[in-house]
């Protein structure tokens, strides 16, 4: 098999980890494989450069920010590459650039535009384990790109696609995708596989797994990817393509998102045009919109909900001061004591009645539903922050995920 | 006037040094100068990096020393870049790939084959103070390169000569280029203008101002070099072509090399083709040779003297001790007490008397000469060790380089 293998900061942190790293990679290659391996800044490097840049300047040019950053991945290539040649297994290090990984422009934060994977090919292909720099790219003026935050799995992912490998292998640290997570939920499973589109869901409703550009990205190039432990030998939790032994499940797992405000612009005139430019205004601010709740128009005016992050209820405050509807400023109402939970599983296509029951194990609860989204795969429920870890427990037990006691599943 | 600032890793060490280059530079810019800026990375950096590779491997293998190694000064132009922007001048950061640093395949030493320029003056066009990364280039396989020691005054000269700047000053811990070592001559002067020639065989007789291939580089290329102090306002010395006022002097300066080794090899057969065998011998072993002497023959066999850099002894030693020349092994005799002092001027052109000088100097004093070589513009002498201070000494004297107390030259 061709894998691509990919470890962040902390399985990179020191001379012992990176050595630890290499006898990983040795074993994966004397066991028949071919491996490319994908790491990190060592943790504690990237915050040392930005400390070191923000001693300087407020505000550090984004183009010199990322050359800055960029050399903490390239510390961590050379080193591991060095360390895998000490132990006999011929190792080249490569740059987002060696590897034809073209980016936008938009540095911090730039997007893959194309990747060759021309020269990792000749490298394996010369007996090399290659070894390459996440988290970086060049643009179209031959200046280093960063790819922003979860950018170095994408750069796995990518990599994986370029080279048409068999499985992108995701060290984190944690062991897995779980059905809850496993802090607020003592019998969360860790689910052997999971199918793309619910990653999507979850990585978008809040589970720190995988960011959701990389699911995108290993879903449109069709790349198994595996999120599993670097400190363990046990296998993780495969993304992959929706198969038949998945469906047997109406729900895979219960997530939930601390991290929304619930907007409420009351007295909105009920009149074409008012809320399009409304969201036109919020849109411009950069403020992403979650869910949005129109109510029944009453004496020609109606009330707006809508939820937004936490983070940026002060920029839509002072965004929204500015706007005047009929002469008057908005009134705008704020909580930000609120949670979304969320039931996902591509067997709700086949499965009626999860949204029924979601809404049944809420009530029998006492928990009051504020605001509801659906999609085919996923249905989310904002409700009272407070009743957040209840509401995921009892869904959780509602929809059977647990592990049986004393039972293999 | 276009100038090139090259600042060394200690004028470049913490935040604070950093932010002094960005003032210094600033005030040179608006003085209506432009600048281009090279720096070496940060003083301990590359220890730092040197040290973690070979706690991974004893022997790590040179490509990826580069790549490792090319991470120092990326930090500290990004760094430097930052600063000078937050100052409000604006400013961008380059590596060696990005402004054209070509080279060969050599890595650790690589040498320059070609430099673009381009990006260059395109950023100093746009008002832009570019930051270039010294040290480092890029190969045709498109692998990091760096240029070994003194590769930052290389990278800086090189650049001058792209861009045909007016000038090329070389920030260092040393305010210029004096007639002797200050340290042992207490009135050693220090030189307003040195000829390039002068300068190149101060650099090979030990002086550690410049290295010999940057100086050869400005002398080909025409750029003139000034040598100056980070820590003073003062002027430094001007390192250029040949002119009038220079000729005035017969010798410009006095220096010694005590990093040598004579090697005599006795009853070496007086034959053709011996010599030629023996140092082909040496000569694949990647020793340099210096001197040479052959003595005058007797019952067909001769003594052969030459001098190696004393730290290659050893190597000469297990190298020579497989040779055969008449089926017995060869007698092998090393004088490491030597010292090597020499007078460099190019006004010995035009100046007879200056070897008689040197040899009468070295006689009064009770120093025996063991073995001369000369050149145009320079005479060498070895002589024991322990006179070195003494002869240097004397020699300045006798050359009339001092400071006159009270005088102004």
């Amino acid at each position: 098999m061709l894998i691509v293998q990919k470890y962040g900061g902390t399985s990179v942190g020191d001379l012992e980890r990176i050595q630890n790293v290499a006898r990983r990679v040795r074993r994966v290659r004397d066991a028949g494989h071919q491996v490319v391996v994908v790491v990190s800044a060592m943790s504690g490097e990237t915050d040392s450069l930005v400390a070191m840049a923000n001693a300087l300047s407020p505000l550090p040019p984004e183009r010199e920010m990322d050359m800055l950053l960029s050399t903490g991945e390239r510390k961590t290539i050379a080193l591991l590459a060095i360390a895998l040649t000490a132990m006999g297994t011929p190792s080249q290090a490569f740059t987002g650039r060696q590897v034809g990984i073209e980016t936008d422009s938009a540095h911090t934060r730039a997007r893959i535009e194309r990747i060759s994977g021309e020269r990792l090919r000749k490298s394996l292909a010369e007996g090399y384990v290659p070894v390459v720099a996440g988290f970086q790219g060049i643009n179209a003026q031959s200046d280093v790109t960063t790819l922003g935050r979860g950018g170095s799995d994408l750069t796995a992912v990518a990599v994986a696609a370029a080279i048409q490998a068999d499985r992108c292998d995701i060290y984190t640290d944690v062991d897995g995708v779980y059905t809850a997570d496993p802090r607020i939920v003592s019998n969360a499973r860790k689910l052997d596989r999971i199918a793309f589109e619910e990653m999507l869901e979850l990585a978008s409703l809040g589970a720190k797994v995988l960011q959701t550009r990389s699911v995108l990205f290993a879903m449109r190039h069709g790349v198994p990817v595996q999120v599993l432990s670097s400190f363990t030998d046990q296998p993780g939790t495969l993304v992959t393509k929706e198969d038949a032994e998945m469906e047997q499940l109406s729900v895979s797992g219960v997530t939930y998102d601390r991290n929304q405000a619930k907007v409420t612009i009351t007295d909105v005139p009920d009149q074409p045009g008012v809320a399009s430019r409304l969201f036109k205004a919020i849109s411009d601010a950069n403020i992403m919109i979650d869910m949005i709740i129109q109510n029944v128009g009453h004496d020609g005016c109606t009330d707006i909900s809508f939820t937004i992050p936490r983070t940026d209820v002060a920029k839509l405050r002072s965004h929204m001061g500015t706007i005047r509807l009929d002469g008057s400023p908005l009134t705008i109402d704020v909580d930000d004591r609120i949670a979304k939970v969320s039931a996902v599983g591509v067997g709700m296509r086949s499965h009626s009645g999860v949204a029924t029951r979601m809404f049944d194990t809420l009530a029998q609860n006492g928990v009051n539903i504020k605001m509801i989204s659906t999609s085919e795969i996923k249905i989310s429920c904002v409700i009272d922050e407070r009743y957040t870890e209840l509401a995921v427990r009892a869904l959780h037990d509602a929809f059977e995920l647990g592990v049986v006691p004393g039972g293999t599943s």
